[in-house]
């Protein structure tokens, strides 16, 4: 049995990743890092029987403790804050770290998963965005894997088996265009809530669920595709494919296009991730072909959605630009979530942030530390800036 | 510069070849074996400046030395039949030996180049389909390779790169459904010479063409696919797929289903063929996905495609079976393309031949030339008690 920590167990990855593991058979969960639904957590405890679990808080860890005290086998070890998620991803057992939490918070206990060595299964993206560089620095130094969870980067590492990076002429990743795909400028503007959180494929959590409806999703997609297999921006396209059967495809230097269909199904993807390379069978429906019907393909709208166009800019920049551009869009779009803005003002806000930000060369962790924290009160100055034109008009 | 050797050099996969060969600047061509096409293989020479070639027979080659005897650099040796064939196929400077010739008379060809321990890029199907254990017994045994140059078996053998045999759940063939996909049986029945010859997307010569629109192509691929890749007939499908975008897929045990796509071209396959395992740019336009616009998928139909269904009963039954048929369906071919039958007599003739041959092992060579002689006059007298009851009607 291979020991695998997972961060961000009670997510929508994290739990697929259990049910995953809890299909495969082969797998022994050593260590579970969650943040405050500690009702799931002990639920997951109770099943899996981890030696180590994090919890957002002190609070979190009492109440947990509470829940869990009375049952009848040994008790985690319960550790608190980033500390505590790091102590989840440098489990000197688990040979497997799932990296699955939403956000920024992911970003320096992934850091030291590969730094100790470990394969990371790396479902969040904001940490390749933030500090590719560092990452793939700290990965490449330390023999440690980076497996993509993600189902575009999962289709283009398998779609790369048995190719030569000096043959591919670039990567194709597909976007299904969100909820907001066939939709007008104006209407997206004013898109409510409950409207960009209808997916039209994928059923995921809320802050990704935003950024598939804005295509900032696939933006910062290409910026963890240019760090997960090192190909500029230039090499990197996106092309709208609505029906997300095609996962993505690659284009070779002889024109010819490798692809990666599947269901629309995490699942898949984590369980590639972790028994790779080997590719065992699933709980999953194959892929009915006889029901696809058809498939359609069209370019992004950049106009739509300027988003998209924000993360090639701040690609090409390089340096602290994207982990600016990833911070500012974290605040944006909680502020969308809790009704703060319209949809429409969450790129005026990254592009603010970003035009007033001076991007360094990422030499150190702290930088991006310093960038990331700068950047989030930039982005609160100008969300507080909009919310008081908004109630003065 | 690495020499090739080509078996139908004036055929369509022939001429292509060349053009790849002037494209890449890499090759030589050394041999060049044709059948009838004096004039274009003068031409050939002229640009190639081949050390051999083969021609059909005697008069031909007197009809090539006229031609060819006041060019002003060395003439090349001229062979004739099917040693002359052999000749060229086992030309001792040769490293590739690309197979196109038309129908059975590359089968022995190839084998000996097979034997020799060439690579052979492989576009004459009929060869697999008659002997595939032979020729991948030979390719074992000499260390020969067998690179598949059908566009179909092209793209499997690229998504199949970086792939574990035991770890392919099934092929995928992609069939455009020829001319008659939309087609009632009936008004297949009694298709003209002209409308079958009119494929939708691909455009090669005339006996694969007629093979297109009957699915006896798809059937022979799958035949292919068994020898080329080594799965069973259950582990073979075939999907309508009318825009001949996507060439093949091949579905894995997790489910997951990579697919190559490209441009309809055969050099694309050609040069794959000659190249692998490197890829090179090439002279083709890129697969454009903004004009793809739409991918479609459904069943073969095989009420109305009948060939494709002996086709996988003589997979399934194996021995000299697929043999017969493919020997059955050319003088059935044929004869539809001599306007001596109506489409739909060609699997009627293909199954009466099948009915009343009792399928052998096949040990050796010869086995496979009776039943290749014996299944052809079965089918000529089949075509003639057919001519008979038409005339007599």
């Amino acid at each position: 049995m291979r020991a695998i920590s997972i961060l961000g167990s009670t997510g929508s990855i994290g739990c697929n990743t259990l049910k995953v593991v809890e299909h495969l058979q082969e797998f022994r969960v050593v260590a579970l890092g969650a943040g405050k639904n500690v009702e799931k957590l002990a639920g997951q405890i109770a099943r899996f029987k981890p030696e180590l679990v994090a919890v957002e808080s002190e609070i979190c860890a009492e109440d947990l403790l509470r829940k869990i005290s009375n049952f009848k086998f040994q008790i985690p070890e319960i550790v608190v804050g980033e500390q505590g998620l790091i102590d989840v991803a440098t489990h000197e057992k688990a040979e497997i770290i799932v990296s699955a939490t939403v956000g920024a918070v992911g970003f320096v206990p992934t850091l030291r998963a590969l730094e100790a060595g470990k394969r990371v299964a790396l479902a969040n993206k904001e940490t390749l965005v933030m500090a590719g560089e560092l990452m793939t620095k700290a990965a490449r130094e330390n023999k440690a894997e980076i497996l993509p969870v993600d189902s575009e980067h999962n289709a283009i590492h398998q779609c790369l088996r048995g190719e030569k990076h000096s043959e591919v002429k670039r990567l194709i990743l597909t976007a299904s265009g969100g909820p907001f795909r066939a939709k007008s400028k104006k209407e997206i503007g004013i898109a409510t809530r409950e409207e960009a959180l209808n997916h039209p494929t994928w059923n995921m959590g809320d802050k990704i669920t935003i950024d598939c409806a804005t295509l900032m999703n696939k933006g910062l997609e290409v910026i963890e595709a240019r760090w997960l297999f090192d190909f500029s921006a230039t090499e990197i396209s996106v092309v709208v494919h609505p029906q997300s059967v095609v996962h993505s495809l690659v284009e070779m230097v002889d024109g010819s296009v490798i692809a990666q269909l599947g269901v629309t199904d995490m699942k898949h993807a984590i369980q590639y991730a972790l028994t790779y390379p080997k590719r065992q069978p699933n709980c999953l429906p194959p892929l009915d072909f006889t029901k696809i019907s058809q498939l359609t393909f069209e370019e992004p709208d950049l106009e739509k959605f300027p988003c998209l166009a924000l993360a090639y800019r701040a690609l090409k920049i390089g340096g602290t630009m994207p982990a600016t551009l990833n911070a500012a869009n974290e605040i944006a779009v909680k502020a969308f979530l809790e009704g703060k803005i319209r949809l429409s003002d969450i790129p005026k806000i990254i592009e603010s942030v970003m035009n007033e930000h001076e991007s360094q060369a990422v030499s150190n962790l702290e930088i991006i530390l310093e960038t990331d924290a700068s950047a989030r009160k930039q982005a609160i100055m100008k969300l507080e800036g909009l919310q008081k034109t908004a109630s003065a008009n």
